[in-house]
């Protein structure tokens, strides 16, 4: 999925949020933000909206001197997810869908994306609590759930922080209604934005559940022909493939194989008008889908 | 009033807006918008928002081979205005207080911006009619009706087209109160944004009302130093001066001069956080407040 205009106007913005919480000085912060402009006004047409946020997080990285810019808001957030995690857990095994409620859950938790959101942690996640049991706009999920009863194995591409403690609890609900499944869950192969790592994996306890791989990469979404031989080996054995968010949708919105599932809120103009959609819809999707649009 | 980082996102962010109006092509689009980045990585810290713009803006008119960007809304703007003139004249005469009504009318007025706001005319206008009688969030208009009492010149800046209808019926309205009182109209000397011209200005028939004369200047807001003679005397000659809009609000806020009014609505970050308010605050402030902060 390739970038339009508008991606720019996003990515100046979300420098401008990034340097308003790491530099007080107007002047500074001005003169960074023009560093900025100037590294993106040499971006070639073509390029997927992930590959931007790389190279512009990169560089934010080296101009503040940070190596993990939402370092602390990470841990936060799967600190603050956590809390929640037995009162969704009890709700959600309570009800008379499980399965289709804890996906509904962890989907609403693709709102915590400090990219693409310029909301507090605090408000996102009581968002997500919110919105948590609202219906798919694109509602796949029934053949999600057939494809599981089937299959052998799923590989689940995580997206953010915090998010990821939804993931973990709708993992932990297939795992209840299929032992055998052989899961797998992709991380982030270093920092970038929010999205979630190796170290976000463990302090949730989300390595206890399922095999962690990482994807090799910086970009806020997955692009095989970029990703370590591990991730994309797994890519293409694993049965099932459930790809969560907005990077991972750009990444491998073109990417031709069965049973491969993206699930994601469409918050920002670009994705939804991609898909058709009002922003903010949130959708479980069969990539098939995609292909034939 | 110096810019913040926060101006060149919203620059950058109403280039992309031009640029998706006048340019179909994305990969254009893409291009033309690169070129507005890297103009504005080279603009030095200090400079006012209304001097970004008037850049950023003849850049664009350059780029697209377009020499007024928003022409046809400003007609139109004045078009939709016009049809609602009459009502609220007899609504505002039939009023208790007939001057400070119109006042509350004129600055909501200060909604039709294409600068600021993103919405469409359409939506801005009925917004309009939605506000228009809600108080101000500082109301200093006691003061500016005394002033008038004892003045016999009002030197009035108009903002953009579509408003200085409302203007227009504000000036009528004082007009029936002070009979006698010298009514001269700034207007923008060129083209900029969707700010009203002496075109406008008698389009909606105002020079019948009072004396037109422009600032000379093409920057959305008034700077005394590089503005025409003619205008500069009459800023520091008539007894009152009345200042619609932010880009005059950046321009004249450093300026001291007693009687100097401005009257707004605080549309963007920038200049609600500059006055202490929450966002769209619709104010009528004496200057020597703004002084004294």
């Amino acid at each position: 999925m390739k970038s339009t205009s508008a991606c720019l106007v996003c990515h100046v913005s979300q420098a401008q949020r990034i340097l308003s919480k790491y530099v007080n000085n107007e002047e500074e912060k001005w003169n960074l933000l023009t560093k900025v402009l100037s590294d993106l006004s040499t971006v070639k047409y073509g390029l997927k909206p992930i590959d931007i946020s790389e190279e512009m997080y990169t560089n934010l990285e080296k101009y503040l001197k940070i190596d993990d810019i939402f370092r602390n808001e990470k841990k936060k957030s799967n600190e603050i997810a956590l809390k929640l995690y037995d009162t969704f857990k009890l709700k959600i095994l309570d009800s008379s869908d499980p399965l289709y409620d804890a996906a509904k859950l962890a989907v609403s938790g693709n709102l915590v994306d400090f990219g693409a959101m310029p909301d507090s942690l605090e408000f996102l996640i009581s968002k997500v609590t919110e919105i948590w049991n609202e219906p798919f706009s694109i509602d796949d999920f029934e053949e999600f759930k057939l494809k599981l009863l089937k299959s052998n194995s799923l590989l689940y591409l995580v997206d953010n922080a915090g998010e990821i403690v939804f993931d973990k609890l709708f993992i932990d609900i297939i795992k209840s209604f299929h032992k055998d499944l052989n899961i797998a869950v992709a991380v982030k192969g270093q920092p970038i934005i929010n999205d979630a790592t190796i170290e976000d994996a463990k302090q949730i306890g989300l390595d206890k559940l399922a095999k962690i791989i990482d994807t090799g990469l910086k970009t806020p979404g997955v692009t095989i022909s970029k990703s370590t031989e591990e991730f994309r080996k797994a890519f293409y054995d694993y049965e099932i493939v459930l790809a969560k968010g907005q990077g991972n949708f750009e990444g491998l919105s073109d990417e031709k194989r069965k049973n491969l599932f993206f699930a994601l809120i469409a918050k920002c103009d670009v994705i939804s008008k991609f898909l058709g959609l009002e922003k903010n819809s949130k959708i479980f999707i069969n990539s098939k889908r995609i292909s034939q649009a």
